[in-house]
């Protein structure tokens, strides 16, 4: 066990956030979770509604959104905008001296524009640095919870839109020089099921070996692979633990811990 | 003369800074400015023009927008997204180490609720208190250069939506106890004007004598008034001094210059 001071680290998607009722549940459990705290939020539910009311089609490929230049401000408005300050002002009233970050704020998250590929994703960023030491100052010196919206900075003068498992997990991996942290992605599951359609049948600890053996006997399949893919990406990076739970779980640690091995 | 450290704090209106070349540009001459500086913006105009397209009637008393739960959710995008990250954006790209800050990020801003008068400006917020040493050690430990919307903090878990003019005016109060403090309003004339349509008519100095004068004789009226009112409340607070100019004036310092005498 490292000597770093702990570091919690929380992804939540859209879905959770974009609805006041689930989002002032889930800030009163994020209020419970003890020392150095950031927050990373979602917001696509929010974005597709607000582009299909301005006439904006939303196409996403594989659960990425492509991302031309009026749907960048179509993300920049509610990414940065609507959702990060309303769980801004929501902690704030819990008592959490919150403050809202893209990635151009403080250049805290820089990335580089995907290179068009089979897919042209558009605006879309991938991660490229995490300015960690600007953050550890911000939660260190001055008591800040940092909430990460899914916006990165181009190094160019411009936002990129980039997934924010992404950033939850560049940001996790950055921070491990300053701190033992736990990565927890908030889900609308209780963790990695072994029967989806049984809430019940949560795998409490998956290893890597678990893992690829689950795979490999289609127990874990889809949007899942990916996930733990980051996860156990973070782990080799020095991320401490993944846990993988509901976010109304998140005061009760159930769910899925990942771990290399136990 | 104090001899506490200059800080410039420039307010800009929307006109200039939701267009990108005038923005490209004012940003250029705002990297000139030198040391402690922050930028407050509006962005009423791209506001007015997303309640638009989503079919909200904006409705503007005396300049100031009516503000109901709909309009809320549209200016906390425009203003504390999408106008706010490309100034941050922008300003990053010229070497400046931006952050954008609604009055909820790191509670910067406390507002009250406008009281129902003879009008109910619904979710308008009147400054209540800025927090100023938080802006002080941003600026001077952190070499940070903050960028304000026009968005405050209830107090209570949500945003009001506050005139950035009187966002400045709060900020450069505040901030004269731990800075020599220049005010700037940028403005879409040259300064104010003997004769509204003669640019070169520009009141190079202005008193609090001349400026009663000036509303007396009916050479400075309508919304002019209430801006420089601010200016001298202001002034009277202890801001060192305030100028009005046109955006792309910033680097010449030419405009009228605000004090209480000369």
């Amino acid at each position: 066990m490292s000597d770093k001071p702990l570091f919690t680290l929380i992804k939540v998607g859209g879905k959770i956030v974009e609805e006041s009722a689930t989002l002032s549940r889930f800030l009163d459990d994020f209020a419970t979770v003890r020392g150095y705290k950031l927050l990373v939020h979602g917001g696509g539910r929010s974005a597709t509604r607000l582009a299909e009311r301005l006439g904006i089609e939303s196409r996403l490929v594989g659960g990425r959104r492509i991302t031309d230049a009026e749907t960048l401000q179509v993300v920049t408005m509610v990414y940065g905008g609507l959702v990060n300050k309303q769980i801004v002002a929501g902690l704030q009233l819990r008592g959490m001296n919150a403050l809202g970050l893209t990635g151009a704020d403080m250049g805290v998250i820089r990335s580089t524009k995907r290179p068009v590929g089979e897919i042209d994703y558009g605006f879309v960023g991938d991660v490229e640095a995490v300015d960690a030491r600007a953050l550890c100052d911000l939660v260190t010196q001055q008591g800040i919870v940092p909430v990460l919206a899914p916006l990165t900075y181009d190094g160019r003068g411009g936002l990129l839109n980039t997934n924010a498992d992404t950033i939850a997990g560049e940001a996790a991996k950055a921070l491990s020089a300053y701190f033992t942290v736990r990565l927890v992605y908030c889900f609308e599951k209780p963790g990695v099921l072994r029967d989806e359609n049984d809430e019940r049948s949560v795998i409490s600890r998956l290893s890597r070996a678990d893992f690829q053996a689950l795979v490999s006997d289609g127990t874990i399949q889809g949007g899942m692979i990916p996930k733990l893919e980051n996860a156990f990406a973070a782990l080799d990076a020095g991320v401490s633990s993944v846990l993988i739970t509901r976010a109304d779980h998140l005061s009760t640690e159930s769910g899925t811990l990942i771990q290399n091995t136990f």
